[in-house]
């Protein structure tokens, strides 16, 4: 293990597994079965209220799986434990993954039970990538299926990301930059997560600016000064008052091109109208008002049925983990081995066996009507397969599917193409039609 | 920013903050403010249900912050937005902290306003670790004021970490590890975590493994000879049935010494009592039953409730993300600049000016009594002054407050003197006493 203090390199991820994939992995090689085997990720209800979820960070882990090695440094490690033979670490230096990887494009509705990933591999490679898939893919999707609640709530209007503070760690506040472009935020507060993953910067400042001047208007007008085009929060003392204060500046200095107030406390949907009034009666009206503090996208629907005169929306807590659902019971389950389908049998559970295809159709409205799970290569089926290749032999074959803008597209689209009623924030009645192929329903029936 | 795909450097954590630290950081600097500030973190309320917060993760984060630099390829970033001038960013690159932190040794039991760290320094230096101490504290203090409650509802019997697929990426996954040290777990499974923060090892197998074979009994038994002394998962097809499979297996070689069997789905109180009589005729009273199935606290104490004869249980994704309490509302304040305590103004919110000392007392009955948040050198006050000097300019000076250990030592003594009401899992009605001194309620008045 690299002796890192805080960051965890890229050497060590290939220890960010579960302890029993190692002995699995372990136990395969000591039996001799080295047969291909299919592994199929999916989860099994969508949390409530959500109507579907994103798939995101696939593509991401895919590429990463497709480099994984072990270094002298971590097999050292596995050494120490006492649990591995020699002769089988000798046998992980020369590990790789060179099997294949099917997926859906990042961006990609997805709803309870349909496989999102499909790994085929000898099952000592797909073993191992199980943990360390599913910690890659689960946050952005989550995340990623949280914002465009939000993005969806405040109708067009820009949402930016504030939730750094707030998210689970380095790594979860980075990729969560990506998962959120994808969803269709408009920027981000976030300078590693947005210069890495390609979201606009965004900021305005802070109570403590303000708090750590002796007075209000003169720090809005520093700021202003330092820079120009600005967003002014407004709330540190009186918030009507601040706006008043912001209005003195720009009429004293237009230059400063005040471009937004920022209201972070209090009754947004009231303050956001009395800072409104005041504005526009100053002929300010060009000046926009972002409003923060603690939202979601039930609290940006409510403002904006009220008709509060909000323009943008800073978002922190509740998208950062996704306070409702921060999880999904996501499972990578052992569909294929050696050519014979698998089946664990649970009672009251859907387990479905066998290297699938999902497709999905089109209604004549342009809408999705309906998704089929079906098996890999069963013929005669309507609509889109869905599951495409993304690392064949071990190498990633689709690098474009990697691309953030490939996913921010797809959501766009997928948007105007969902059914109305699944855009609703509401969980609803009808769930999206998900049926079974006929000859996946024959195939489990069978097992 | 270092180009690496995955992971991200040391190097980068610099850049791990919103984008207003560094444009207010801009700003101070350019009208010379050079005071020196108090930021004081802390949170405003206790999440529903906990009773206690377990301070953890303020450590970490000081020895990382008391090292951040801004090397080339971070500045060049900056440089790249285009909102930063040259002479700032040569500035920058001279820019370490140099300042003091005092904080809460970590697995410190935690209440609503109790400030767990306080951030002393020149105004650019505090302003600019903001965000990258409240991601890095709070997961941290999450996962261990979450799992705490299961090391209590287990009742002395072990808990095994199985979180780290559902954890929030990579960082959290690793860290979390240690959090659930601190909080008491046994184990964890997850390799990195458990070797980076000296957690011990453990692993039983998967139901792939067992599907990966054609018969349920040949893998059971091939399992146990590569592993003597192993955990076997009983469920794959039916329950008890697999305990009867272990059984002959163990009867036709006792040497396997299997240590426990696990139970993964299905009513886990009812299967444990089925497979206990079983092992128990068998004369296999040695062998432990181990338990897991997205258990949380309420489910473990309810199988306890009820006589369950389980030994230890395996936790993954409740504790993983908290999933009831996934976030605290961490605040790091401003609360005095320049030798002035400074205090913004929030209707229905606790702001507290100035530096702060948190005194707990002792009862006669060697429970904790009751806290004070006081002012820094108010004199005349009881109880064990609890905020610690942990970095004096800019050098961490308690190493052995990085210690994990401490952190398990400690919140194993906070356990057995925290008021008995606050150990129980409902919310309960009598919170526990955080009074403000009078210096501080008069300093309060005053501002």
């Amino acid at each position: 293990m690299t002796p890192a203090p805080y960051a965890v390199a890229d050497d060590d991820l290939v220890l960010l597994t579960d302890l029993y994939q190692l002995t699995m992995t372990q136990a395969y090689w000591k039996e001799g079965m080295h047969g291909r085997a299919t592994f199929s990720l999916f989860f099994r209800k969508l949390p409530p209220p959500r109507r579907f979820m994103l798939a995101c960070g696939q593509q991401h882990a895919a590429a990463l799986v497709s480099r994984l090695r072990f270094a002298d440094a971590q097999l050292d490690a596995l050494a120490g434990t006492g649990l591995f033979d020699d002769a089988f670490l000798v046998w992980l230096k020369g590990w790789h993954f060179s099997g294949d990887i099917r997926a859906l494009p990042e961006g990609t509705p997805v709803f309870a039970n349909e496989p999102f990933m499909e790994v085929e591999a000898p099952i000592a490679e797909a073993q191992l990538l199980e943990s360390l898939v599913m910690n890659l893919v689960q946050p952005e999707t989550v995340l990623a299926s949280k914002a465009v609640r939000i993005v969806l709530a405040a109708r067009g209007r820009p949402v930016v990301d504030f939730g750094l503070r707030r998210m689970h760690g380095i790594d979860a506040a980075v990729r969560g930059v990506r998962a959120y472009r994808a969803a269709g935020l408009e920027g981000t507060s976030n300078v590693l997560g947005g210069l890495r993953h390609d979201l606009a910067l965004r900021g305005t400042m802070a109570h403590s600016y303000i708090l750590a001047h002796d007075d209000e208007r003169e720090a809005l007008r520093a700021f202003a000064r330092h820079y120009p085009g600005t967003t002014l929060l407004v709330d540190t003392h009186e918030t009507l008052k601040g706006v008043g204060k912001v209005i003195e500046i720009m009429r004293e200095e237009p230059s400063l091109g005040v471009a937004a107030i920022r209201l972070d406390s209090g009754d947004l949907g009231e303050l956001a109208r009395g800072a409104r009034a005041l504005l526009d009666e100053a002929g300010l009206r060009e000046v926009k008002i972002v409003a923060s503090s603690g939202l979601d996208e039930w609290q940006i629907e409510a403002l904006l049925a009220e008709g509060a005169p909000i323009d943008a929306f800073g978002v922190g807590t509740e998208m950062g983990v996704a306070t409702d659902a921060p999880v999904i019971d996501l499972s990578y389950k052992l569909v294929e081995y050696a050519g014979t389908p698998r089946l664990k049998h649970s009672p009251g559970k859907i387990n479905l066996p066998g290297g699938k295809q999902l497709y999905r159709r089109l209604g004549d409205d342009g809408r999705y009507a309906g998704d089929v799970i079906a098996l890999r290569d069963e013929p005669g089926l309507d609509g889109e397969p869905l599951l495409r290749p993304l690392v064949v032999g071990g190498r990633v074959v689709a690098e474009e599917m990697a691309l953030a803008d490939g996913a921010r597209e797809r959501v766009r689209e997928a948007l105007g193409k969902l059914p109305e009623a699944l855009l609703a924030l509401d969980p609803g009645e009808a769930p999206y039609p998900v049926a079974l192929s006929p000859g996946l329903e024959a195939l489990r029936r069978r097992l």
